[in-house]
């Protein structure tokens, strides 16, 4: 843990984005069959290599004829024309026009020789025929034409030799139909340049495979969110099986994924002596350019060289790491792919908080947005420290926020970079209690977001005017002014493993013998329950509640949501775990009943005319129905607390 | 050519929209690898698996401690505990933190059984050990800390059963990253509606296939970029070998394809009877529901099932068939992915000309964009006729004309539906004679638009203020205002068959022999030329010019582009072609000179601050260098006319 590298002098952003700009990562040119040209880049001009269309080609249906032999036509004095003969679209002519003869033409047909014109067949009789029993038939022009009528001439939409499309030019289905036309089948395009995504760290383990936890295992988030952020921005992903922290391997992947690609990024650990080894395996093989920018999150950034490959290290943590490849990474892949920058995606909103700042480096704040009662968009931070993957998902853009800003208001307007042109504030943004019946609720909601801060949290935020709506469970605080929307209860207790084999009947058994307990955190209404019954117990018993507390193991050993003290009782590791009855059943435990709580939704005095208020407000109307599909669970009943 | 489907009562374009979205395209969920969920949309909720972090982890580089044993600590006076062992990242901790102990840890790690809190590396000195001789080592922490202090608790990101996305979430890298980190390697997904297109028509051939245009055969347009739309809507595309015009082989092509998918849509072809033959076949073996819309383009548009699968008959045009299905069915296509319709993406403009109308339908009419001097837009209708591939190409979006508006009056405020999002105007708009070097000129620039218009024509568009600049060949009007950009000339005259087979010397030769000439058409500098030559010819024999023209075979034969006549030469269909020297060498054809012609660039005076006329400038700059791949090019001398 000696020789860490510090990273004192920080660069400027600017100086990093300019280092990337620098490397070139611009792939060869390659050819696609027209099928897959679609989101290409042309990599160099198309010139017309034939005439559209390829020959006089009839615009309607109708007659080909000698204009001049209709001169003076009208309805009251149609010319009379000798039908001798007809020509399909997709068939040669076998027939020659002369003076006073007419041949039946299909729209996208070959004109006949000697025509020179075409009526349409509205304006058109036709008489004689085998209908009338003769063989001749003649055709009624009821109209004057002039030359040219009715006739592309070859070469009038493309003519060969004619510039197509430019080099650079970006195919959508409309240059797709154009290169069609001209019967371009293999399509010369930009290559994407080949990135290699190597993750670093002993911990990682491929999704899908198993976790085991007790050594410090963790899915490996990066390879594939990075991967995804590239093949995003119009590059070609490979993901290298990660490497250790060991130098030799590390050394090993990244020469692999320099020599195969046209950049390298690392990422993954999260422990500096991995950066540490990378840093040197850089310098000694590579160049480095570049290390430490000063932005948060993302300081330990390096850009540099290995090959003839670019390299930039990322960040270790997942929202770090996208922050950074958005902010740095992404427009040097987009430019090397040929494609422009996409539209600039920000909006503007009001800091729903005032959030202090001032660490004197330019950071990406990551926010989540929610529209307000009036149409406004509200903007608050999402922080749950930089290692949580749910910011991820929580967050729609981040706010750039300037080194020299000590904090920035409430109700100061910011302008929040969006992670893309499509993102939208949610339809509803809820916080609160988590509870099974609402998180099936949710599903039945177009784009609501929902953050399961507990009842206690949900109710101060509902305060300070953030979130449409707060759900709690149990006795709450009642000084939140708020439009009750709905409510039901949910049977809450003790689960304890399947058959109860300790025999727990209530928390007497959990004060007095030696059991050990999972509780929930303090923000929860189970927690708050399960407190009013020890303080019950207490008061029957005549003893302190914090003695009764003390007496039983594991009442302060808390966990976050509200299967996971079921889960650890589950896992053997606890007797008993506070919870509901809908989850004991739900995973085979056993369950002892120690009441009813109720669980409301209160909604936003201010958002009440949010269409996703108002949708789950209408979703709530049909509440009982749901209640049926959760063991434990019923239609709430104001006495019922 | 008879019972012809008449439109007579043609649906609002709202019950179109109606009887569309009636139709079910929704396909069943599916499974796919987590690297390639990017873009999908979730099936189904998915509820973490597994706690995040799994287990109590550190967050920080330091030491594993007792928290009690650190109070009071400071930096003048550390707590000093004994160091007993390490954790890294990855590994399962052999060592039990006690009283007045110490373990080392890594970012990461999994917290020591014992251990309730960490101290960052940065506030402790290390005692001892051996660089300093000693065996035993001695942390010393120089600062208080709290239980809890640099741990994340096991499930403190996401705890197992949490909901961790709902049902519809489009997955983005931030999605793919959470799921990677609950370990989720199989994503449950909405299936992609499969489209079948079905092209019919007897004269379509597949682009890369060799085109016989004397049988009026064309590429299939449609196919492809009907194709690559359904693909960008989200949407599975299948193609069908296109049909002909015989009723049982569409029956069969059109069964098939229903059998297979969820949405039918036939395509291609412009003659009517194939569209009865379609109405047929969808009437006995399905159900119609509609035919024929009040929109344009777009009328003989059809709406029914067969079988379990729907049916949209598009327009043959590509331009047609493609609006359609941006306007009406793409929306239903999103919406059977499970897709949110794209941000509307539209721009306000003003008409650069009066566009007449008054149809009585509803219109949607291509339209071009071009930024004016001021920074607006500027829009002009790109109508070429809906057979023309072209206008694919060269509109930016459409406006939406209502029935009963009569025309859009110059300067007007219009509201244009682009393309796509990223739709922008390009850089710069031309218009005028079209030109190797020209061309080769534009592929140095950033999105440019041509329309090679022709030299008048393009002084006309000048004129009336819509383009930046305008290219003439030879001598032109005077009486447009604009900016000399630049110059250059080229050697105009006779191209022939290579090795100039009948001697051909010049125009006498083609007024005086049985020779056949390929003129340009009338909007040409290089037909203004020649009509000089003739002229000329004709003072010289002291006869009237209209004498010598007419001795001329086909110097009516106008063919629109700069190769066109070249070509033909090529081709054997004519004794000579006007033309540039460029392109006779170019084609490996004969060229018999008959003098230069200045190409001059003229710019609008009112855009010479615009970005893509400055870039044009500063090419011009070095337009010598250009001249000298171009045999017969020199730089502009003002004395050359």
């Amino acid at each position: 843990m000696t020789d860490r590298k510090e990273f004192r002098d920080l660069a400027p952003p600017e100086r990093a984005r300019e280092a990337i700009a620098s490397l070139d990562l611009t792939p060869g040119p390659e050819t696609v069959p027209l099928e897959d040209a679609r989101g290409r880049v042309l990599a160099e001009r198309v010139d017309a290599g034939v005439d559209v269309p390829g020959f006089d080609r009839a615009s309607l249906d109708g007659y080909a004829l000698r204009a001049r032999d209709t001169f003076g036509a009208d309805e009251a004095d149609p010319a009379r024309l000798d039908l001798v003969g007809a020509v399909h679209a997709g068939e040669e002519p076998d027939v020659t026009v002369g003076e006073g003869e007419a041949v039946e033409i299909s729209t996208g047909a070959v004109m006949p020789p000697g025509a020179d014109a075409m009526v349409m067949v509205e304006r058109t009789d036709v008489e004689g025929g085998p209908a009338s029993g003769e063989a001749d038939e003649q055709v009624l022009v009821r109209t004057a034409v002039a030359p040219g009528d009715g006739v592309m001439l070859a070469g009038a939409d493309v003519a060969a030799g004619e510039r197509a499309l430019g080099p650079g030019t970006r195919l959508t289905p409309r240059e797709v139909g154009l290169l069609s036309a001209l019967g371009v089948d293999e399509v010369p395009v930009r290559g994407r340049p080949r990135v290699g995504i190597v993750s670093t760290g002993d911990e990682l383990v491929r999704p899908g495979e198993e976790l085991r936890s007790e050594r410090g295992q963790i899915y490996d988030v990066n390879s594939y969110a990075v991967a995804s952020a590239v093949e995003e921005a119009g590059g070609e992903a490979v993901t290298y099986p990660h490497a250790g922290d060991e130098r030799s391997e590390m050394e090993r992947v990244l020469t692999t994924a320099a020599e195969e690609c046209d950049l390298v990024l690392s990422s993954g650990s999260t422990s500096a002596s991995a950066v540490d080894v990378i840093y040197d395996v850089i310098e000694e093989r590579g160049e480095l350019l570049l290390h430490g920018v000063a932005v948060k999150p993302g300081k330990p950034m390096l850009v540099g060289r290995m090959g003839e490959s670019a390299y930039v290290g990322l960040p270790g943590y997942p929202v770090s790491a996208l922050t950074i490849f958005r902010t740095f990474v992404a427009p040097a892949v987009r430019a090397a792919a040929g494609l422009p920058e996409p539209k600039t995606a920000t909006v503007e909103g009001r800091m729903a908080r005032r959030e202090r700042y001032g660490e004197g480096r330019l950071r990406y704040m990551p926010v989540g947005l929610v529209t307000d009662g009036d149409g406004g968009t509200l903007v608050y931070p999402v922080d749950k420290g930089s290692g949580a993957t749910t910011s991820l998902v929580e967050a729609d853009g981040v706010v750039a926020v300037d080194p020299d800003t000590d904090y920035l208001a409430a109700g100061e307007t910011v302008t929040v970079d969006l992670f893309s042109p499509d993102v939208r504030p949610p339809s509803l943004l809820g916080v609160g209690e988590d509870d099974p019946l609402l998180s099936r609720l949710l599903d039945d909601l177009r784009d609501p977001r929902y953050l399961s801060v507990g009842s206690r949290q949900g109710l101060r935020r509902l305060r300070d005017g953030t979130p449409d709506v707060a759900v709690t469970a149990g006795p709450v605080e009642r000084d939140v002014e708020a439009d009750p929307l709905g409510a039901w209860t949910r049977e809450w207790g003790l689960v304890v493993p399947a058959g109860n084999p300790e025999g727990v009947d209530g928390v007497a058994a959990l004060a007095d013998r030696d059991l050990r307990l999972v509780n929930r955190t303090t923000d929860s209404g189970l927690r708050t329950s399960i407190g009013n019954a020890v303080a019950a117990l207490a008061d029957e018993r005549g003893v302190d509640r914090r003695e009764v507390v003390e007496s039983i193991d594991g009442f302060d050993l808390t966990v976050r949501a509200v299967e996971s003290p079921a889960r650890k009782v589950a896992a053997g590791q606890a007797d008993a775990g506070v919870g509901l009855r809908a989850t004991a059943e739900r995973l085979g435990l056993g369950f002892v009943p120690l009441g009813e709580q109720t669980v409301r939704v209160h909604g936003n005095p201010e958002r009440s005319e949010k269409d996703g208020v108002r949708e789950l407000a209408a979703a709530l109307d049909g509440v009982a129905d749901l209640t049926a599909e959760f063991p434990g669970y019923s239609s709430a009943n104001e006495e019922t607390r």
